[in-house]
């Protein structure tokens, strides 16, 4: 029998990407798509991709509806989640947060990154961080999952096999990131139109972003040990990709093909995941529509200077198909259903 | 002495690119540029290409201070000019209008197509489309100009030759235009938004759009003769640029060597309209931030059908620059200042 | 058992799209990826998409491989298949060509538009033309199938039913047609550089396109009665995504509401075609990766004159999804298969 | 009396640019154009923005009529340059050379960087590194000057200031750096293609790329240290526009408001410099056509580390502007001719 799945706050983009991904999904059946704005109207007609594919119309969100579902994912703004996960939960559905909500431990650095204050500090604790390649067993088990950021997942990954190793200077990584526009969501605002984001490229948020103290928080745990990189993301004119530029020191003595070899069995088994041959440039579009990480190890000039390039789209790997990889694992499915199609290009 | 030049509404794009072209104007000088919403801004601040170029803070709209302008440029969106042109008219103050509230000459047609009532009909009457290929003389007299629309400027100038010669049936006109989404102004809405408008194409407003009225009048006109083209425009995926495919039938026989000819000579002496050699194909880029209309005419396979192709870039000679060029014509200048630039290719 | 497939020539658009598809296509196995210059490298190192897909290198192109396989795509220059194919046929294996060898009838037309002479006249006589919504039961019988050409797939959808009825003056009819640039193929040359045909709109091509007198024999043949459409391409800013705009004058009195039920049952039945409400504007991007014709039918101002507007993504019902849905044909395979993924938006 | 100008290989982007500059330049004349490949045909047919603005042909370069000319621009690909400019200057003609054959003054360096051996290396002494910012007294008085590249321009002005003062450790400077791509050039090449490069990014030439020790020679000149900075490029999926992200680290204790004032000290007098208020963003579209380097100096989490954000059109300050730039000083013309203008946005 196909598992029940809801869908919060679906008129956004990685509400419309996690419809693409699962009208695919053979597990599964979406039987409830909500938006408080667009209750009653057709969501292909908002979509017209999904013609022929999802026969619904938006429904306002309601905790009836939702309960009837065995997973429910918020794709919604920050802070929507926190108010109705309880619910949810107690009424035997999961939770993926698509948003922010659950993703930090500390509620005081929460809720000054994001101006709020915390409407369910508890789930925060019980919350698991929904990056599979740290965290799968956890996920498994879990009723409540924050499903990382885009810049959190691509540098994250980027810097893991080096920090789990204790190879490099935590003092001193740099991540210079790059997002295509989709990133800042369906919002009408002027800095994102085309007219002003298009032909176009500039750095943002160099005094602070949210996404800084996501990817502190794993890289700390991993290190057992403080880590606060710099973190510079830029607007790309395009819709969608993100490509981290990750800056590190080695601490020891290393070859090139240790460290290639390292990133190669460190992400062995992962499906989705993959270290290129050393040398190369992996480019966004390889990606493009596809749950992968694609990623490449260089030492410049041979020295302790180590500089990780890291690939996601970010409304896949960096969101909606992380999220559907996070609802296999919870739901006991097979972890890559629905996500096995090779990135468009070009 | 130079003259003295208000704009308001400064914060769009017409508004941006009249102030990119007067800023390097020798006989004029900006004086006053007015947003009701971001009155005490620098204009900079918001415009950073003009750092260095112009020194000046946005100011609430007074009458006052534009009385004290030789002319006034209204980069305001539709029915605003109306209401304060006759006070500066009555000062004055030459007032030329980028949006339509001055363009078609019927009323009740100029309401329907709006969706509001006009303000000022007596001031229609006496306003002169300021399309200089064809109104020049009118538009030096002119207290008052109603700078074209940005497709009627491409159509009208790719149609004018055949029209004023009684050469095509006055039936079954076609104008496939495509625009650049700067068209749509520098207001933040969903579908002009990078994420979904780039990398898309696609054909709206086909049941009715407002600039179809505008080129029926001006071709009416020329024609004595009533000719209402079909009119679909297309958003194409990039900031700036019109290209306008005309599909007319020759009602007389010519070859094509004639009708080169009669564009030729037709726009001879005209500084900003450039009739390419036959068999060309013209290419917005080519008329990038330039105050130029470039075309072809081709007759594919020596039929009696005519295709004509005309590029402009919308905010310039569809707009900003068609604006100074007949400010220029107003104030006594030479018609081609601050206008001489080439495209901007690649 | 899975059928063997051979892809001739995978170095291009339509062959990396071809990969793309198959790789997810339960019922076949591609056991041979031939290119003469790339032969000996992987196919991932030119694809990186295809990472963890497609464990193949390219092989030089030899008559023993292909003729071990059940079905041969030529994603080759026009005039490559014509020398290979009846080879591969007198060894049983079907041959989809996607280049233009078998497309036109007449031969000295072919010859006249393509500049060479034709290898294997018979074989044209003996191909069948590739629009499954046209020729369904001939190609389920086909051995050659002759793969439509991008602009004749959207532009023949969107007149079919209006000619299959006799409904339109068959002069008269215009195709003023956009492209993205993908389809001038991956070969290095100046004009669709991203600095080039980046940012920048033209039309290309107005005194004769080749792909005018395909589009010609098809709807001549639905027609009875010849019929040869103006036909104007131009270039967009963009990598994927044909937009057909098509005007056509009604010969008889319809209604609106007449014309849309014409198109909603014309193709009720079929999967790759998608008629949308009346009043709509269909998006190339609702399209993009995926195996779609989506069109919707308008009469501006409620006159005779017809606008249908029809989209495609290029590279699939344009070419390497339409290629599939025929092998799926010519396989007796279930028609969709690997074909039902919804397109990509945003 | 107007300076006579020749322009070696202006069938390229900078070539382009160049031309675009110099039309409107009141104290030159253009009289010599020269292309092997294209000698004969107009240089309006190939660039048609220049329509109506040069009404010259390409010819063959020629000693003699380049030698009658007060100022030849090289832009040409390396290594063409040193072999002529011996003969022009021995003419009494100046050079400005906008490729790489002067700008390492170490001789087995640019050999090693740029795979062939120098013709003539006593020039190479001659040669005045032309970044006005730094050298405007020497190319005053030089015959010789060598154009700096476009990163390197980017790259050198962003951090002058920190190194001039000594403010920094010079072991761990990064630039990140981002181009449009038309910095590779107008050459028919796969990877810069429109469906290739465009909408996608990606890092190249990680390994090591010609403009690292281009920018290590001026920095370690200025520093009278050694300095090698990590150097990454990327690719933009844009046409023209530098972003340069440099981290630096502060070797002594410094306040953000007293870098804030060094930088706007040291730039306070130059024309082509522009920094922003604290805190700013600078946006690559605010210098698009522009002379211009604007640039924004941060210090995230108010720690020790610097972020310096620098912008320039590649093709202006970035090339053929900053070549103009320098032939005014070498004819002791106004150091801004022809570059007033402000960049075009949107």
């Amino acid at each position: 029998m196909k598992r029940k799945i809801g869908i919060v706050g679906a008129t956004g983009y990685t509400g419309v990407e996690l419809l693409r991904l699962l009208v695919s999904h053979p597990d599964v059946e979406i039987i409830c798509v909500t938006s408080r704005e667009h209750a009653g109207s057709r969501v292909d007609a908002m979509f017209p991709n999904l013609r022929g594919y999802l026969d619904l119309a938006f429904t306002a969100p309601s905790d009836e509806a939702l309960s009837a579902c065995d997973l429910v994912f918020f794709a919604t703004p920050n802070g929507v989640a926190m108010k109705s996960t309880q619910t949810l939960l107690d009424a035997g559905t999961k939770v993926i947060d698509l948003a922010a909500d659950f993703r930090i431990k500390d509620i005081a650095v929460w809720e000054k990154w994001y101006g709020m204050q915390h409407a369910s500090p508890a789930l925060v604790e019980e919350a698991v961080y929904g990056l599979p390649e740290l965290n799968r067993e956890h996920i498994r088990n879990a009723r409540l999952v924050a499903n990382p950021g885009c810049y959190p997942t691509a540098v994250t990954l980027g810097l893991l096999p080096l920090v789990e190793n204790g190879l490099i200077d935590l003092e001193g990584i740099i991540a210079d990131t790059k997002s295509g526009v989709s990133g800042a969501g369906r919002k009408a605002e002027v800095h994102t139109l085309l007219a002003e984001a298009g032909d176009n490229f500039k750095a943002y948020a160099v005094a602070g972003h949210r996404h800084q103290p996501e990817i502190a928080q794993t890289l700390s745990i991993v290190a057992q040990n403080a880590i606060s990189p710099v973190f510079v993301p830029h607007l790309l004119p395009m819709i969608r990709g993100i490509h981290a530029t990750l800056y590190a020191m080695l601490s020891v003595d290393a070859e090139q093909a240790d460290l290639q070899q390292l990133y190669t069995a460190r992400y062995a088994n992962e499906p989705f995941v993959d270290v290129m041959p050393a040398g190369s440039h992996p480019e966004t579009r390889s990606v493009r529509g596809a749950n992968m990480c694609r990623m490449a190890i260089h030492r410049p000039g041979n020295t302790r200077r180590v500089v990780v390039l890291s690939v996601i789209d970010n409304l896949v790997k960096g969101a909606a198909g992380q999220a559907v990889q996070n609802m296999n694992l919870m739901l006991g499915l097979s972890e890559h259903t629905a996500l096995q199609h090779p990135g468009l290009l070009p």
